[in-house]
């Protein structure tokens, strides 16, 4: 009915894919038929090329077919999920679910690992003693019933075509296409079967997007494929120049995450919380409660602890601490004017709280947390940087990733001072 | 020192790729460090994006780095080559190798076998019982020394990352690019050693380049190469709408290559015959030679005689014929408008003279006769075609091949009548 080659050189030429060649190719890959050559060649060509949006839409519906489906329906509220295309320190999931489940709306998050110098939820969450990831479509349907709130990990049973494809993105140099991220992400958030998506797109040198528009072409793509399978769908652009809250790793960002439930933690953390919940929570049809209200009373601590107890963790159990510290002070006194997101990740990773390998085990405790953020006064001698890991022999690495990270700017006489990026940089809908 | 991804991102960026990466990339791909994978996404950024004449020099020159290279200068004679990018009908290379052999220059023709509706030199001159593509180089050297003139299968010591590269494309959709079809044809002749290399790009609906200005780029991309490589080099293009001569077979081709070297034969293979030759005789430096002279006083004939029985043929042996013939006779008169090089390689293909998977055998007999040329009268009932198979099944998806292949216009008062197109297009050096 089709082959390989005439689906290849239809996007080669400068062609739209019908319907029939997307299903044909997508069933022919995840089966095995269209090699991995093939797909690679036709990848570039769709990278080089671009796809309408009918032809995305058709991309992300052959990515679903393939695998199966969840059903939400039969939960007795409302479902709200959230996805982030990556950034540092970015903790934001951890203190988010208690907090929307606490108001009322039940919260699917289906996480990943990191890979690269992104952090990943369930690694951040297997810092607390006993907590497992892995649960059965079952077990997680339960727990959104009774708890309100799952994190846990994507089965293989969701769009198996997507994890064969991004691996293959991976190493062919295809991954920097819009319409093949934005049908990966949301072919998994489809065929997981939430009535309201909030996407978090994020923008900066620490961010896959590293530019407002290219980031907004994003955010449009995938909210045009959510509102055309039926999931109301709405994109905050954030900025990811600058890293979240105080620190980057693992238990150090659970540790940070536990001090927004209690009412405290950075005011960046705290407040992209705040403004995802209530976009979440209007995607779900509740306007009557104000989350910062769920914050202030302990209900989103109490479902946290609930959460992360079903899921066999021990709220109340000591974070790992790593064996090694490292202090960065400042050499002369003024104002920070730039902290980098992409310098702080990959410094993170380097000291062991991320992995380079998808087999590599990562640090609980290793990580980077700095004492100043971008405005802030330094004076010299200042504590600016602690760095953690339990192999010392990191350090030099991890330093070296820190060298050009961030600006200490003598506050001359006259100066106009620093002035700051909004965290919240547009909102897509 | 360098990784695949970041010479495939460097082109798919519409970078240049430096020495060092092409030399890299193309090594690791012969050597399986680079996956098909890997390739295939490469070769689709090269096909879209394009390579400037520098990257184009040097791509060939690391193909042909992976492999042997031949040497003719201990040769008495200067060499000269032919190439032709594939055509219906097209024997040339047969009279043409003893004829220029003839005039003192020494032919070392590597060929292959056909694939797809152009037929290949080897499949024709093994329609000749008892003759042998298979050379070492040691007898090819020899026979060149003894003879002038061989035409045997190219080994695979020449450009073996070609040969991967070539396979790699077939299956991709990667073969229509000018770079990747120049460097794939100039890295064997250059490696093959020859001092002078004359080109015929065919142009029309038989040949692989359908328009005069892509045969033109063509042909200056492999001219520029061969000049770049230290190889004379010069380029004829020629029409392939109509197929050359009257047969397209294996033994039916013989024959006819037979009466032009006999000094007869179909005008328009007699003309390309001694155009081609010419050129290669200015090519090699040969210039107080008339090939006319040489096809009439019978010495290429001779050449081919002893050249055909150096590699085992009996040039004297019956050729084949096929055990059954089907008609095409004309059911109007008037002029033979238009026959189509693609709808009669097509039908030569199906009826056996070609394969359609590189391991099928052919049949020496199969092919299609032609008994009118464009611009020839036609009376109703006067014979057009004469079809010949082994396996008569055949005629059935041969003659569909045919329906639309011809026009035999009814010739009208005051009309204009048939303009003949030139044979030789253009030429570039």
């Amino acid at each position: 009915m089709h082959d390989a080659i005439e689906v290849i050189s239809a996007k080669r030429d400068h062609g739209e894919l019908t319907d029939s060649q997307i299903d044909w190719v997508i069933r022919a890959y995840t089966d095995g038929v269209v090699a991995e050559e093939q797909m690679a060649a036709l990848n570039m060509a769709i990278l080089l090329n671009g796809m309408s949006r009918r032809e995305i839409a058709r991309w992300t519906a052959a990515m679903i077919a393939t695998g199966e489906r969840l059903d939400f329906s039969g939960l007795s509220r409302p479902t709200a999920d959230k996805h982030s295309t990556g950034g540092v320190g970015d903790k934001i999931t951890l203190p988010l679910a208690p907090l929307v489940a606490a108001c009322g709306v039940a919260v699917p998050q289906l996480s990943g690992r990191g890979l690269g110098h992104t952090g990943g939820t369930l690694d951040k969450l297997e810092a607390i003693p006993g907590w497992r990831a892995a649960l059965t479509n079952e077990e997680m349907l339960a727990q959104l019933e009774e708890v309100g709130a799952v994190i846990c990990a994507a089965g293989s049973g969701l769009a198996p075509a997507d994890r064969k494809l991004y691996a293959l993105r991976d190493v062919t140099g295809t991954v920097e296409s819009i319409p093949l991220i934005a049908s990966s992400i949301m072919s998994k958030k489809i065929a997981e079967g939430t009535g309201a998506l909030v996407l978090d797109v994020k923008v900066g040198t620490g961010a896959f997007m590293k530019s407002l528009p290219q980031a907004q072409e994003l955010a449009r793509t995938m909210v045009d494929l959510g509102a055309d399978a039926g999931v109301r769908t709405v994109a905050l652009l954030t900025d990811m120049s600058t890293p979240l809250g105080r620190t980057a790793g693992n238990a150090l960002e659970v540790a940070e995450s536990v001090e927004v439930l209690a009412g405290g933690g950075p005011a960046d953390v705290v407040e992209l919380t705040l403004a995802l919940a209530r976009e979440m929570l209007a995607g779900a049809g509740v306007d009557d409660v104000d989350p910062a209200d769920r914050l202030a009373d302990g209900s989103a601590m109490d479902v946290w602890r609930r959460m992360v107890a079903a899921q066999g963790g021990d709220p109340g159990a000591p974070l790992s601490v790593a064996a090694e510290q490292h202090v960065v002070t400042a050499s002369a006194g003024g104002v920070l004017t730039r902290l980098d997101a992409m310098a702080v990740g990959l410094a993170a990773w380097r000291l062991g709280a991320g992995r380079e390998r998808k087999e590599d085990p990562v640090q609980a405790g290793a990580g980077v947390e700095w004492h100043k953020r971008p405005g802030d006064p330094v004076a010299a001698g200042d504590r600016l940087l602690t760095l953690h890991t339990d192999t010392p022999e990191r350090f030099e690495r991890a330093l070296a990733a820190l060298e050009d990270g961030y600006d200490v700017t003598p506050t001359a006489p006259g100066s106009a001072g620093f002035a700051a990026t909004p965290l919240i940089l547009d909102r897509i809908s």
